[in-house]
């Protein structure tokens, strides 16, 4: 029972054997391999985006420090929620990659920005000439690190926002398949439909080894992130072997079948911990991860049963039975049913 | 006949086994997986160098520059032949990563830095103050990027001289296993014995699909080296897919093999064009590439028969028949025989 | 009735007098005059620091950012009231020149951060390897860009806090003279005797031309902040004419005097407003700057009479009469007595 | 006889005054000041250039690097000479400035590139895609910092050669005054009419405190200037003291009085120099600074005697008294008569 990280699984085996298949030739190094063009050509078709830029990197600090930095100026400031990743896991890549761009904290409850607190952050960023930060790019994360998921309407609102003041929108979409997947919307109204200009359609997270794509719904941007790509370090020389794990993510749709199989199994740990009196979700589980609270007993039997995760707020052997900790739980594509079975099993238990 | 780069030949198929064998199952992400650990107690042992750090990125470009950002400061300069892959190759990736450093360019005929030349730019780098950059590390590419390699006592001869200075030397070894093979040195006279506080130990072009370890010798720039790899995008979070390339590659000395077969059939074609008295090589081939000079007509031969490879100074259709041009020949290790000996018998051919 | 800003005021006529004396003949240029030698000297026996790295720049933006760029790596966040000037003034001067440095926002009521709120964003930023910002520095300003001062306890409260992480504590000292003066501490009391290590010590808004003083109780930063200060083009080749005016400002405790003028003014119109009913302070004034509410009619009152303020949330003559708006007075040392007296008497009329 | 530096002199008693009278009342900060309002409008009719944005810093380096930074992408190599400012005295304060650019150098023999060289080194950086630099500005000094003078014509081959390119030219001015006297042509002729987009204009080797104008004639990145400019700490809140001194500068043509007078002492010198058997000039003198070569006993006697400057690559005690040295001699504005006839006779007396 691993719901640790969806970081943590392995890639799947269709991904495997198209790097096999791409391996048997000489190939054009630098992007220029001829799957790349597959990839383009399919990621356009996907997002109805024909003008769109595509590029591929392989880490998701890689997709939006360079997205970022091909859209904000070093004197901006970028607008975002506590809880984002570029916030809180790139150790400042944002504010490397822009040259010290710095990021504005929209309030948040679960993860998403309430539009109106955006706009509140916005208009309090008023411009007082060279002295203040400039205002930048806003940047939502769909889905949500703490596992939900922003409506369409909700995401074109806050693209509405940052186009009343004339700011671009990116979306860090590590989960994106995650939350197309629950909200059962097509990628372009997820997307440049609701205002998105800029977007990590993440791979790594859902049964690749290691492969982001950046979709530039806005082309304008594309040569300065080529440039920045490269002096970055992230334009791979064997470049096919990204090409080839993207087309087979994309292939067939096994993207969303995996992001599929990992919200239900997702969803299955949610009904059963919103149905055991012990637990309870703390925020909407919509994609395929999930936080919930419990005394630490029950963080602890389950620890025991062999249920891998992480604690939030404490540790499992070290403090009162009955304080309430908060745990998160991840599934990846991989994840068997039995071991979903076994957890919500071991929760049916506790009641 | 493929000989166009190193970047353009496929990986080992032991190579994709690995990889195959390490999804198997979930692992830590983010370089704490057990193969990680597997590869640095091997690639201690391999330099006979039991306190280095090891670390795993995915470009040589990143190699490079987060190793150089962690020697050095910002207002120091860098000092390098002009031929250097950090100097011509990398879109200003090493000032980027350095937050300003620049790159002192000290003059070499083959690649290879004289050490008089060395010595001659840093003291002119002379002591002003605060006025002038301050002196920092010197960096040399072992193989050279013009196919020449040091010997050990040469290396071991700027290591002194950078010592002499109190500087740090640096080895961009993207091709180390090729120049490891022509010396028949162990790696640890090429690298530390000689002077070398960090290395980039190349993969990619011998054999992988994208995996470079830096090793440093001095362990002290270690956590900074960390620090600078995340916030830089480079740390993988299914890391073991790094992990698992590289530990395949020192595998029964597989990167040994692959590089003895890369020089093999570089030095097939240097003897053929020794020989040929329309041909004649620019510089000592030592290792898998090298480059050649030809009239234009003879270029042309050689395309038409099928050789792919650059020429670095004009076009193949383009101009009178007689020029001299510049052609460079890269093999991998993958290259057929056969390819070998029909590029040589073209040579004997124009005989 | 110039309350707007003391950047707008003069310098005191000594000050003026000391370039014309420091003019007249040939002297050491970038900082080796021997005006800086006495300077150092006053400046470290000020301090009672003998150690002290003393450095002089034009501006004060200048001086925090170097300071902190040589205090923090760039991987650090920095700990400082929202209200900050680094963070709200200085369009990203701080993540400019520490190379990406992230500002983690310490709440505080009147601009002084509560040292329980310290704690707790500095245990937030829980160590969490590489992933997130690192822990850096605390950076207060004394007084406060609201008009309070930390009262030497409050600083050492502080300073302790950091101590117990192993941080480092800058002060943003642009009106270090203003809160001294209403503190009636020493110098050293302030600052390093209360863990403070490296201090911007303001002149321009005090009587100067344009000179803060930057100084290092902690001299091991010195040299890298000799490099930083060339780099970012603040070492001045005539560096004679802003030792002068330090030197002017440290005789006869000329400092003192001008920043004990400025306070009384600002104390005298802090009574009036305490003792009209129709405003109120916002916080208590505790240095040559405050903050009143009062509605609007009110302002358009003492606009009109010729007082000239800035208003922070709205327009003198747009909106409601009786919206509560509120003003910023600020005193600068030349304040005429004159003004002062009408500005009371303004008051008192509106009782 | 102090010849060391023109950084060593004193500002002209009408600068002194200047500030004298912008102390008497308050101003607004921040370049809003009155006073700046005569010094835009001035300048421009001066440069002929009624669209050119003109703004204020304190030192040369600031003046550089703020515009390079404006005018360059940080993937950016600047072409410019070894012997450049910008290379050799700003402690990398270019490549800080523009987030990472590269110098590539165009070798000179004089300080002043050959337009020849400039071409070669352009046409070198041959477009490889995003792998190498991206070709960027062409900056040159004039007068150069070996105290030649490009002349305008030459100024116009080297705009000509970079507009070829759809490159831009930038000017270091620190001594465009001296250059100006000694041609004898118009501001515009030497700037903008030859092709140069932006300009530093010196005052601060030339009679003012610490003063250079960044005169754009692409107005374009003016608003960009202005946000590097505050971020980089150069906007000065008491901005009058420095509009105060560029017009005092530029009142009844001081400005070229200074320039005249220090020329003509250099001149002086240049005329013994050349006369006397025993020294002779390294470069032309075209300004207020030249080189020249004597054997170490000359050095020696001139030391003796009591004239002070550098020498360029020896020691006046230390080694063969018959041994060539290089030394420099620098004249300002105010430097005596009497000083100059004394070194003459010194001369005169060798023969």
């Amino acid at each position: 029972m691993y719901f640790a990280s969806d970081n943590a699984g392995p890639a799947h085996p269709k991904v495997l054997a198209a790097l096999t298949r791409a391996n048997e030739t000489y190939a054009k190094a630098y992007g220029e391999d001829t799957i790349m063009d597959a990839v383009r050509t399919q990621i356009r078709s996907l997002f109805e985006a024909p003008e769109a830029a595509v590029y591929l990197v392989a880490t998701g600090t890689a997709a939006n420090a360079l997205t970022l930095a091909s859209m904000a100026k070093p004197w901006d400031t970028i607008f975002c929620p506590p809880t984002a990743h570029i916030n809180e896991d790139e150790c400042n890549a944002p504010e490397f990659y822009t040259g010290g761009t710095k990021l504005t904290l929209v309030s948040s409850e679960d993860g998403k920005m309430s539009n109106a607190a955006l706009r509140k952050a916005i208009e309090a960023e008023q411009s007082r000439g060279v002295h203040g930060p400039q205002r930048g790019p806003v940047s939502l994360s769909q889905a949500t690190e703490k596992g939900s998921s922003y409506s369409c309407a909700q995401i074109a609102a806050i693209g509405k926002t940052a186009g009343d003041f004339e700011l671009k929108l990116h979306m860090d979409g590590a989960r994106f398949a995650n939350a197309l997947s629950f909200l059962g919307c097509s990628p372009a109204e997820m997307s440049w439909r609701a205002g998105v200009s800029a977007l990590s359609f993440g791979g790594t997270k859902n049964g690749l080894l290691g492969v982001e794509a950046v979709v530039l719904f806005d082309p304008q941007i594309a040569w300065e992130f080529e440039l920045r790509r490269k002096r970055g370090g992230h334009l791979f020389s064997k470049h096919r072997f990204l090409s080839a794990q993207m087309l087979a993510y994309l292939e067939d749709d096994l993207w969303l079948d995996m992001a599929a199989a990992a919200n239900a199994s997702s969803a299955a740990l949610a009904g059963a911990i919103t149905a055991c009196p012990a637990t309870e979700l703390v925020y909407s589980a919509q994609s395929n991860l999930l936080f919930f609270n419990a005394p630490r007993r029950v963080h602890k039997a389950l620890h025991d049963a062999g249920a891998v995760y992480y604690l939030w707020n404490g540790e499992v052997d070290n403090g009162p039975v009955d304080e309430t900790l908060t745990g998160r739980l991840v599934c990846d594509w991989s994840m068997p049913q039995a071991d979903v079975a076994e957890f919500v099993a071991l929760l049916e238990a506790l009641s």
